[in-house]
């Protein structure tokens, strides 16, 4: 396997950049002495009380690895093997897990065309019918994705519309949150906010895309939900031995607004790239740019020469749509040398 | 949940020590730039390249987050879910993951009886049988821990006597090598006569009780269940994001021979251990000590203070028998301020 | 639970109707000593020489109780847990078995949108993507439904071109065929034109909907997959002990073409059925019908009160479009009886 | 595969013979006119209630097609994955479904050995640990099988001994009836008495055993565990479309105790089998004969010869123990022919 070219910092994912130094400190301050493993110390405990602040108190926290494992076992906590899950088509639990939700849960996803990433409440209630039916899979879940995989966002007051809709059906309301941050940032909301406030029941609440070297943490606000959660991770491969390693992050991520400065600048990076791109000569902007990810259609001959010199990804080939993805690390030189480099393809190819 | 009781550096186990402070440098030094996501980045490359190597070169690795993974998926690519797998009772697979080898590959766990945590032949010969039958779980892996869950060791010939054992039946050999480091420090051998010329087919290579932060590769020195492994990873929730910080790990680890200075200092302990404690009254040393582990059984009394001063577990209730792990970080000093305490106890309750 | 109120023959599905004459007779027949259970019988080994013989002598059989089973078993056989089942939105898999496929076989159903319930290489091409990309499931098999859910035939020719189409692509090609006899004889073609000869890999050859009382067949055209099926079979929990009375029906059903006569009478029946009620006013047949199966649309207000002579089932509510199945037992007197209870109701109605 | 030799009635086991004329007759009687498919039609309602009647009212009775998928979907009822289940090593559970439970259930089973196949507090008290701790299943049903594998009984006393040890530590009592009528027969008991007055939870009330063609009731007697049974018995492909049959075999299985004269009868001739087998030079009764199987040691030349007479099964080999099952339609005359065989077979060997 060769790797593949890219640049020092690239616009590829906000899951290519590395870990961010104040990360770094804090699993180093925790790296001494013994402390009992699988989440029984003082470093984890401490981290979870964080976090249950932030959502206002009263929810079970626990870490797992990684955001698949989050998502995955989040909904296995809130269904059984023939319930099933409503989602929309590009909801990554859809797209881009290998089928790891139907293989561990059981259940079917039940997908909905989504051109923005978002679900509504119109959407949802496509899929209402057959309760009772045993020849139909029970709608069990809503899993939306705050923010969505095309970089657009739920306002708390649209997340409550669909939270009240799945109780007043007996679903529960899964809110993947890779990006959650961003989305706390791009709103100007708190967590307690966005998430307890509005009915949601169980979060999986993202660290790696902003900033973490590993670790997620699966938020429930409906306790009940976590009754038998240890379990679930431990059978589902997901208890970790040095668990103090992924609390350090969290508690470090979660103080002082790291979350925030890192999501903020990520955001802006991106407004800022689609400023500058989109002033160029045939490079259309396709999305709003409301976190910290750039969609753009740009003439088909610009891309490989443009993935040469920065790495990123085609989104849609046939529209020759195109992702660019900042992030906490990304600098106001990286966008220019980016667009510099993409206003000089444009012109040799004749674009002007 | 309260923190439990422990000294600054306890015999619970090698997974309550923490990390390496040329791991914790490694991974610095990894922090930096861009790299692509999900192991196709030159650091990944790299330590599959050494691990490769140490295995004598012709073997696919892949790695994971956590033990349990490492064993389960393992697992998985080389059963279908009517195989069974031979395993030890006290093996971890079967008593300390709860239920995720049979969750995830659906298989059943056939196990025998050792005592000392080692299968032979003879004992593996007992579930040889009903071959072709339906009604049967069909043999598909012989599992064995190197070094046990005793604290054990098999000789590369003994492995070689089960692996050509097993593949004259048409099953293949797995071995569980959370302890692998410890155990090629102990035999004084090479892993690749340990396990590639022994005829294993699987290895799971521990890292994180050897003295790394997270993460374990998986050895495929049978390659051809390797071919389609990378689906079972991801759809097995492992596939880290940020794959580089895992390689990094294992690549300093096995760089100048961490690996073998962490563990033969961690076995020496248990000896140091063994010798110190052992010569105390009422103190008997249950079993053989060939890694880093001290099985003792102490008066019923003295368990409990003692172990307020530094945490570990007991093993065998009914016998009072506890077990005592070292680490690459048990210091001489920590030996012998534990067995003075030990002494101190066994005097004040009257025994000399 | 009450019974809902039937008329004697009605039109709700062909499996509310009973058990033909012949084969109770042939069910009596086998009753007799003792054989060995579980399909080591002569009756059963000559029911399954029978139906190799009808596809051409190079298949494996295998009976199951229920079509639930045949296609969830064989789709089995056909994938590993991350590969993926094509299939149309339509497909009984997908949309009538309460997730069985997902949970037994793991795998992620794509499906396609297709109105007369047939995929075609256009459609399918639309998932033949993200081969080799650990994040996307791999689609493994291409499941069609002949005839379909929607009453719809594909020609031997529309099926090869899809087997050829999928095997290019390393896929499978499997068939739902709970109503494969009414195709074949609407048709005019034997099983080994229809399947056989086009490519396909795996065929859940039904019979209960046929004037059995239960029992399946899975032929395995491609004996490959069939090497491991009884343990699939075993462990699926669909081994019946006296097997002998499913491969009595079979055997029957296959003899003297009695399976022909049932599905061509069912299909006339169905023709007829169509024509005179298309023929009374605001009755507007909406589809083609191909084999046993008529959907049409009525005025809303005369679908309970016809209900309550003759059940049936509301097809898609918005349009008040019914189905009317017909069966081996419907006679002409039943057509006649109902669509004069539908004209004297139109009529009430005020249509005319 | 060529069909094993076998007389015309062996004592291979009680699934190797036919159906009762009774059942076979009440089979024919349903076959007429249309019911509703899956369960929802008179002649399913009055099977149940009569089942739900002999058990004293308050149960909740599902049909499914065999006795491995009576017991796979109702464990599958009482736990989650990460639950274990608490069994016998012999019983059928463990020992001949392939592992269904695993697969279906995700669910380790944790075994005892009990060479008269019957568990005791005693027993099941060694797996009474380690509740609350994550790295190990959680034991959540006791599963017993009355008669057992070994032809043994369990008294009611014993049963409800177990059920409250199980209830008191939170577990569910499930026990596997597969030969239950036999048990009752052979211990003068009702249902009621036997399993809902002993807080049995759930049973697999066998029938294809006794005289039925297929089908076996699971029927709950702890009715919460029931409530959304519906979906798992589909999910499980074990809903049958032309449900009126199983329940007719049931319904006539249960009137005018069909189920006792034939239940009697199979255990009449198994004890007169034993004494007449038992009276034979080198013969030697095994095991206590209390239902309908006898268990003896011959000597091992004698095995084969007789086996070409009448087909049965070699129980345990290094032993040459032999298992006799009788059956509803075992006569006199097949234990006289029998004996007599056995009796030349063994003075033409010598023995006398």
């Amino acid at each position: 396997m060769q790797e593949k070219n890219m640049g020092k910092r690239g616009f590829a994912s906000d899951n290519n950049s590395g870990v961010h130094p104040r990360i770094l400190k804090a699993i180093s301050r925790v790296n001494e002495d013994h402390v009992i493993a699988y989440g029984d110390d003082k470093y984890t405990i401490q981290a979870i009380a964080r976090i249950k602040d932030i959502f206002g108190g009263d929810a079970e926290v626990f870490f797992v690895f990684n955001g698949t494992a989050a998502n995955v076992l989040g909904l296995k906590a809130a269904t059984e093997s023939w319930n099933s899950v409503i989602c929309a088509e590009t909801a990554h639990i859809n797209s881009d897990e290998c089928g790891a939700p139907e293989k561990f849960t059981g259940c079917k996803l039940l997908t909905l065309p989504a051109p923005d990433g978002k679900l509504n409440v119109d959407l949802i209630s496509r899929h209402m019918h057959s309760f009772g039916f045993e020849h139909h899979t029970q709608p069990g879940v809503v899993s939306i994705t705050q923010a969505t995989e095309m970089g657009t966002l739920y306002t708390p007051r649209e997340i409550r519309e669909i939270a009240e809709y799945a109780h007043s059906h007996g679903l529960w309301l899964h809110i993947d949150g890779a990006r959650i941050c961003n989305a706390a940032a791009a709103l100007g909301v708190s967590f307690e906010e966005m998430i307890t406030a509005t009915g949601t029941d169980i979060l999986s609440f993202g660290g790696t895309k902003n900033g973490l070297m590993y670790g997620e943490a699966i938020v429930f606000l409906n306790r009940s939900l976590a009754e038998n959660f240890r379990y679930v991770r431990k059978q589902g491969m997901q208890l970790a031995s040095k668990m103090r390693y992924i609390a350090a992050q969290f508690d470090e991520m979660l103080k002082d607004d790291l979350w925030l400065e890192n999501s903020l600048h990520a955001n802006k990076m991106a407004s800022l790239l689609a400023r500058e791109a989109g002033s160029l000569p045939n490079v259309k902007i396709t999305r709003k740019v409301e976190i910290n990810g750039v969609f753009a259609c740009l003439p088909p001959a610009i891309i490989e020469p443009l993935m040469k010199e920065f790495f990123f990804y085609v989104w849609n080939e046939p529209e020759s749509e195109v992702r660019w993805m900042t992030s906490w690390d990304t600098t106001e030189e990286d966008i220019y040398s980016f667009t510099e480099v993409l206003k000089k393809l444009l012109a040799d190819a004749g674009y002007a």
